[in-house]
């Protein structure tokens, strides 16, 4: 098997930008490019675009406005996991030997036409994301006696976390107070709740072992992958206060890595809402269930990093095609150590969790220097 | 390298419906599985579907409508060669070891938004396919002395060999004057020269070798993979009577699979509009430059089927992201003995070449008993 790395990304700061997708896509690829003199734009031979936009063919597009010839071109589309799953496809084509670079580059508007997924009706009339997010935290709360204020510390601690990343959306730090006070959006959920959707591009490069030893920048290794699709509908799923998904997806990928959750010192995980945040760390077995608000109150208190150190989606933002590339980078950066104020201490190995509508469907990587 | 052969396949007749994508896609997806019955779909562990659709998450949503559960799930976007792209990406999941086998639906709308690019602007006003299409005719036929009774061939040739295809969208045979008096479309286009955009649907399931053991029908090895991107825009392309992106990708999937082009015995070709089989077939070394016409005339007075057996683009029409799994399809069954009317003698190798946009994008399989 063909080892599979990644070489270099290029990320800007999350924004409510009005902007072309292509150009938008163009503003990560072109930053990659400025801080990554070393590479050879010959020697891409894959383009991956992941996104929700409607426009059509933007690999081939992103090829030509980089001055790239690529072999392989293609959009790769999975609502809000779109992201890492153009990492699995191009880190397929270079381990099946297809391609030896592969450019993966997501974008989205704060207007994407991924934000409601109008085909499941079995969320009745109620297709926005804060329809499920309600029912995940009413039967979450109800199951393990957890309370709103418990709850509300996550969306404390991304916030303070993302005031460390330049390039969140969110600038603010809140208390549990403001998060409590602010807007009531549904019975069990508050405006502060809830990641924001929005504009942002993030790109990442992956190489075959061979390539990445001509590079002078430290090689970081996927050596995990793993990925679950439960269903597309939300009353599927099997439970409300776990998921499933992210489950097998983590137990898959930390497999195929040969590494145990305690190995993990720094997890990217899909914090679309405070709940989701317990919920992915105890299904993915961080914590037991129903007891992973005490880890993340710790955190919080020791201001360790260990758990979304850029702030997670509730804190950096969401711009849904981008979001699972800009978690990797984090991973990457951890590991490489140029993290400077969120930087966690003596990270070996890192896992990235992005899912899908209601946690339908996650994949899972997992990093190491 | 793990070996990888298309196991099963379903196909439904092309038409002018007016039916939701999911269904659509459903509908060679049903007709899959009822004429393979071992198939258990507990095995299958990726779902990939090809299309131009705005329709998000729809790899989840054909998982489910399936009644199956993979590790990935995604939608896979490059305009007129998704259909081929999709086959490429599970064939990387499948070779690189992180699938075993493999569902690839493709399908379309007769009114699908990929039916223009609205980006190319070196098209200047005119972005319908027509345009580009009128210049490589004129500058074909001027280039090699072709008259437009030359090339209307193609379209009668592909016509009465879609008579052939039950699933094919005309049923109808042409007389070269029949084409010569079709409806002038520009200056260098006929009615008769263009294909039609339509709706359909097509599926293939992709499995490991060792997956494939354990199924009755015989297999079918994807040997050869070639993919090239030279542009996105249509003016970049370096020649208007070759095709550049057709001739390294079908370079790069012959060397793969260690075979000339005379070894290739059936080829499915992206007949657009008449002059795109010359041109394709003369930049993939089928002959020399400019003689091509020559030999489509001499296939279509011996009944010879080889080139475009089931009728091409043009007589069995062109549902985007249906059309490279069609294709691809096609050659399958020719390999298995099983096209009926239009079986072609002794097919030991078949080739498939799928192209996006103007040329500017070419994939090429070879297949092999």
């Amino acid at each position: 098997m063909i080892r599979v790395g990644i070489a270099a990304y290029g990320i800007v700061p999350f924004s409510k930008e009005d902007k072309k997708i292509e150009n938008l896509l163009m503003d990560s690829v072109a930053e990659l490019f400025v801080k990554n003199p070393e590479i050879d734009k010959r020697d891409i031979d894959g383009v991956m675009v992941s996104t929700n936009s409607n426009s059509k063919y933007l690999g081939p597009i992103v090829a030509e406005m980089s001055g790239i010839q690529p072999k392989a071109s293609v959009s790769i589309e999975n609502l809000c996991s779109s992201g890492t799953n153009a990492i699995v496809s191009a880190y397929s084509y270079i381990a099946s030997g297809l391609a030896d670079m592969v450019l993966v580059t997501g974008a989205e508007r704060f207007d994407s036409p991924g934000r409601v997924l109008d085909w499941d009706d079995s969320r009745g009339e109620f297709k926005q994301p804060v329809f499920w997010a309600s029912l995940f935290t009413k039967s979450y709360k109800n199951q393990f006696s957890i309370s709103e204020e418990d709850l509300a510390v996550v969306s404390v601690k991304n916030h303070k976390q993302a005031k460390n990343n330049p390039n969140a959306l969110s600038g603010r730090i809140f208390s549990v107070k403001d998060v409590l006070s602010s807007k009531q959006v549904t019975e069990d959920l508050r405006l502060l709740d809830c990641s924001r959707l929005c504009t942002g591009s993030a790109s990442v490069i992956l190489a075959s072992k061979d390539v990445m030893e001509n590079f002078s920048t430290e090689p970081i290794w996927i050596t995990g992958i793993g990925q679950k699709t439960t269903s597309a509908g939300f009353t599927k799923n099997n439970s409300f206060y776990s998921i499933k998904s992210a489950k097998d997806a983590s137990n898959t990928a930390l497999k195929m890595a040969k590494k145990d959750v305690t190995d993990i010192d720094a997890v990217e995980l899909h914090d679309a809402f405070s709940v989701c945040e317990p919920m992915a760390l105890e299904s993915m077995g961080f914590s037991k269930n129903g007891k992973s608000i005490k880890l993340i109150k710790e955190l919080h208190q020791t201001d360790n990093f260990k758990v979304n150190p850029r702030g997670g989606l509730m804190g950096a933002g969401h711009p849904l095609g981008a979001t699972g590339i800009a978690q990797t980078i984090e991973i990457v950066q951890q590991l490489q150590e140029r993290s400077g104020a969120r930087q966690i201490d003596d990270v070996k190995a890192g896992l990235v969790h992005n899912m899908s509508a209601a946690a339908t469907s996650s994949t899972v990587l997992v990093l190491e220097k």
